[in-house]
């Protein structure tokens, strides 16, 4: 409707009902966004047929359940990262179609089944422990429209494990990889296949693991050179950049 | 020649030259290389037209020479980083083709000028200091087969110089971001292009700066969803992760 | 009643009732306090008009509340920062008026709705999770006697939000910037203000945002050069400033 | 100009020769910055009056002075920081009234005498140690155009020294103090005065001072409520903000 | 009665029931403490009349009453630091007398008032939040026979309430301060007293005081040269040496 | 039954079945496990009589007790490192002869009392808090079968506890030490013996503790030349590395 | 003089030549530190018979000689610390009974030879390495007239060195225990002696112990209780305050 | 000879030359080590045969000859680790055997060719820069007596080299892995070998690797549980342990 509205001035002004610099200046004062710096984020989310997203973390079931409502009525998916039992059953009674991945810890309503990938993306994880970061990670390529596979509990002091898949990984176009601990695996995968590999340091460990920090540490300083790097934990963050190198 | 062993040990079992139980030891003794189990370092930097690459940081002007020679017979593109003016001079008496970037600290041997990235990649840095770093990606791109854009010098405490390039920012196909002191950049672009964009921290600024702590944090902790991060300094980690994602 | 001792040894010297000797010694002995060299914090709270301010975290309900009671006598403003629900109930048995907020974990006593400040103060934030920070110093900045402005939820990765409200952050005095995660906002309002910006991060992220760490250290090695930084969540001490500069 | 633009566009559109598409299309491609979202920096630095500054360190002798050139035939002044010998002898000979200071590591050429700022900042230091620091904001205040009183070499183990010059410290309308080793300069001198207080902490110390990190989290955690705070040896940074509340 | 085996091995060589060899290999099998090499600990705690002291903290109440039962024969006072009520109500059963300091979380067992220390020791601290390690430095003092006196509350930020208790703190033989958040007192106070000054950092403050780190480093740093640190929250090892301090 | 499948590749192609190339293609489709590369870590635990181990931490009884069920088919021994009372009790239910260390955290089930040592493994541990990590490693030792000698409670301020035992320390085939707060011990303990020491560093203490990063840092600086490292409050992995040392 | 102003104001109040309001203005504008609070710095230094120090880091040999001339003139010792040789042969041309110790890297100025400490100090050190802290420490408690006793190069790994002379050891009123590395020795000393240990870390070391701060932390948590800690290589620090506790 | 004293002791007293109480006192006052408690030190270097060893660095050449020098006489290996081509032709001048290993930085007199090790011992390394330290761990092992093998340049990005030579790795008895960067290599060593494996990280690469933490951290966490870890850089520690493992 900003077209609209810069439509209007011009005509206003052709007509003679606007003086040049009234012209000029309702010009200026339109709002920024409508001089077609558009919203990216919306952009993104909507016309490129990502899911909408909400953070669940430190969110009432109530909000959580209000924000999917607002947005269950358009055809996106909707997907809820963080989210606990408690969001989950609120969020049911109001879209039924919600489904509750409890390792994951996501909410998804899935509307749209489209597959915009042109490959598939992998997610490798090294232990058991690492799986609720893994499986976020899986969930939201799902919902992002990707086709994924997954190749779990592949610690690299059991290398023939891994080594044995190898077929599998060389297929995917982009490779996620989610270790805690010495965050090695990256490494490893990284030398094993030419795709992209995006590396998830969990807060995995005990003692000098310091939360994350010796694999985060550890990812940055990956001798494969083709390995990148997000915040601990943030399978979701992994998921959403490998679904933009799935559609490039 | 090791396909040719393995026909050997085949041909000769078929012929009763070899028991089937020599034949199986035999096979279990052939390297593990040959057993198709590729190199693929070997097969990224050769097979896929990447140039071979030299980390130059302390080794000495010969060293450099030699390897580079040995390189040169071959038609591969030649990267040396971080080198120097030593180790350039005495590359040239070798092989008077080599180029030398002083900003960059680049010595490159350019003998293949394929373009094999699909698309464009734009290298963006923050500081007239980020320089070395960003120049040491944009060569890494030329040299791994992209066309490349880059935008320097624009600071988000500088938004008018960023956004009155959105237009050349939104054709990019990867976005490299480079940028020290609070590293805030990539996030800025994050929010403009849908593109993956690769942040490079540097060890630019001073004091609370760490050596390029504060700048690696604050990319590791973007609210940009589509950003992942390199090691400190590391332009050349980021070109060769946008010149696998400019090819798939 | 110093300054009558004072007099009173003047006066004793002067009518021989005290030796030269005597008076020094008296003089001497004088609390510290009392030769002019007045409490400073009294002064700044009481005399220019600030709130008396509780620090709620780590009291009793009994404990805020008789320090609450006791102020109460006089007609000055009361602010109890991290106070919780059973600190409020408790005082507002004693002080009707008092006012909770929650989200600010404030309770407010206004007896002098006074604008004191010359100008008006902006409280910008970045994310969602950043409102309790933000609201603590937008609570503060009231209770303080400034006319406020707030602008919440404009993270850099959408610039457009902020761009948008360019005119009301070009009107503000001082402005107080909130941020978490990669703690970039100040930097960037930093560059679209020549106002003083004080800069406050917060706890709020996970993983490698080490508590408000990033955030501390990307606003301290910020690019503008009107930032100035408070320790992390410390939306009261950066309203505390922005009040004072507001009066300059 | 842009404005120009702007009515040739309404003013061909009225005329006819543009239609209504081609008019909304050539606004929406005018540059950013034209369309009156200014230069900050710029109107900062020059309408404001403010000096023009170069940041020196890594640059070229060479570099520093042709920057100084150009700038030199406006009336602004023009502030070099950490500056070195070599580059003030490049500078004089093409701007003989360049003056250097070699404690504060600063080239000035003071053309514009006037005093901007509305009352006195005061600089204050712990020890001989911080004085290049300290000096490096005198020298920015003065260039800025503001009154400058100094206080140096008054640590908080001889209190004394500090509670002599109170009155002096009581006339300032902003503070600025500059201490390395435990940081505690600020928060005393906070306690004394009533104008905000801008902290540098200081790379001075050796041992557990980790290059400046004792006194940025001393200086961080201050219990006085009027103290912000900048980066480690940032004198030039609070300078900029001290000048900017000496003039609101 | 090691002694006594001893002169029996020399008798019993004297009188020939052994061997040179013989008395050499049984002089050499002596336990080694009963060579004279005392148990300096028991020394310590009995002997100088120091009180027999018990970390609560991880102890069951169980444990400790048992452990205390046990001292509770001998005439020496008993310390438990770091106690809790369970803990308490568990030794009163056993030792009526008992004592519980809730603030300084310890349990006293009273039976030796001897004053041991020569002079006095003063227990200085900062803010309200750091009574708990104060008052665990003044219990500790009072138990192992010292004169103490203390003055709560007296920050950096209200010089003026430390300047008027000057008087007592240059009577004091040995000062500990005890200060959280950016730990400044100790400097102030050792430039105000000449005795030696035992500086204890609290974990008290909040974002970047990171559990004490902030104060810790701060008085580490000291320019006052008459203050050594302990660790943080250690009331209990500042008055022990402060004890021996005392005595000597 | 790969080396099955081997044979079967070698007799198809003798018998003509299969070409030579197509011999080829299916010996490069083996696993890569089959190859002959085994699953070292199967090898270790089983083949060499070591115990199967599961980290009980984040796993749910129920979880526990199906995989301590399906170890128990066979005659290992199994361990549960960080197990609680809960996984206990539904461990017993299953597999009776299960038994709990509640100090250690440790569930055993000992079905193989082979010693396979050749010697003995000492534990040492400096504090009492230290035990749990000191029993860990101890009922480790035990379960791989090692005959084992424990001295606890000998920190360093008590040396003389430490000198009594020296006879039997210098039996000790491997000497495992546990130590927090400053991690001297291994140190002092390393002075004393010639065999090698493993250092464990514990999580206990406070302060400046950091979580055990002081013991670590400390024993990584161990100016004694025969000590090693494992991670904070990693008992098991001590007493792994101990096992294996005391079987070469 | 400040004392006779202040009878000059009480007798001229006296004579009438003063008004009662115009004596107290009077009273209040002198000068803080004339009012009887003295410059405690001065006193220590001056009246108590300490030597004069200078901080020779970072002075021109020219300013450390000018300084020294100055105070020269009266009969106190003089020491200058972190001095090289180039600041001694300026300092000798000056004052020629200066004398330098390289290893120390002191300068000293001896006219005063008084012992004014009650006991002896001990000097403990680690390493070789460690011989300039312990050194500094050493020279420092000399020309502060102290009876000194040194033991060098007794690492914890080696203890039969350091139990040896247990007897010396348990002569001194105050030990210093200077090591790098782990920091062990100070809890190993504060074992075997009752007298207060002061700890001084050392930057000696390399990896792990990252400048002294392994060391510091270890002493921090020191597991003996009469032991506390001074910055990283302040051996003047721990000889001021042994000087201090030596004359109490 | 101190046994001769104690027969002494034993006989004076006997003949009636020493009273008992005399013999006591004399006994007492015997130095310690003479009592049985030998320098254990001493025992490994000399008795055990293995080399003495001096570190080089900060010594001056004269210091480093005079030490081998009077260490010559004897038959044993020496080794200088740290050294530079002064010491060592310094060195060569007193004992021209002497040999000098620029990449290890080690000077060798090898006197004692004897192996001592019961099997051999391998030095694994990530890239080239590992190689001084793996060269001295190399050096170490050699001189101390051991039989060497090496393997360079298998970093794990390149797994095919690493596995190619599995069955030289599986032959040794121990084996040192060192690697830099993100220190991955040990972990896969381990999970390849079940010898104990010792992890020496370097303080090889740039940016978040902030000298070697990152490696460290990483080889703590290992999730192979034969792996323990030495200080950085560490290649003779790591060969001092593998040489007494590999002689149990």
């Amino acid at each position: 409707m900003t077209e609209d509205q810069i439509r209007q001035i011009l005509n206003d002004h052709r007509e003679g009902k606007l003086s040049g610099d009234d012209a000029l200046n309702r010009l200026r004062k339109l709002p920024f966004e409508d001089l077609g710096f558009a919203n990216v984020d919306h952009h993104r989310s909507l016309r490129q047929g990502f899911a909408e997203t909400i953070f669940g973390s430190g969110k009432s079931p109530e909000q959580v359940a209000r924000i999917v409502e607002s947005m269950a009525a358009n055809q996106h998916n909707i997907l809820v990262t963080r989210a606990n039992t408690e969001q989950f059953h609120r969020v049911r009674d109001s879209v039924p179609e919600a489904e509750f991945n409890s390792l994951a810890r996501t909410i998804v309503v899935r509307k749209d089944q489209t597959i915009r990938g042109k490959g598939s993306v992998m997610v490798i994880s090294a232990g058991t422990s690492d799986l609720p970061v893994a499986e976020e990670a899986a969930v939201t390529l799902g919902v992002m429209g990707n086709t994924t596979d997954t190749l779990y509990d592949v610690g690299v002091a059991g290398l023939h494990r891994l080594l044995d898949r190898r077929d599998r990984m060389l297929k995917a176009r982009v490779v996620i990889v989610v270790a805690g601990m010495e965050g090695a695996l990256p490494s490893v995968v990284g030398g094993l296949v030419s795709a992209p590999v995006i590396a998830v340091p969990t807060s995995v460990g005990y003692g000098a693991s310091f939360g994350g920090l010796a694999a985060l540490l550890g990812m940055l300083n990956s001798c494969a050179s083709n390995v990148t790097v997000v915040n601990i934990d943030n399978g979701f963050g992994a998921a959403m950049v490998a679904s933009l190198i799935n559609r490039v």
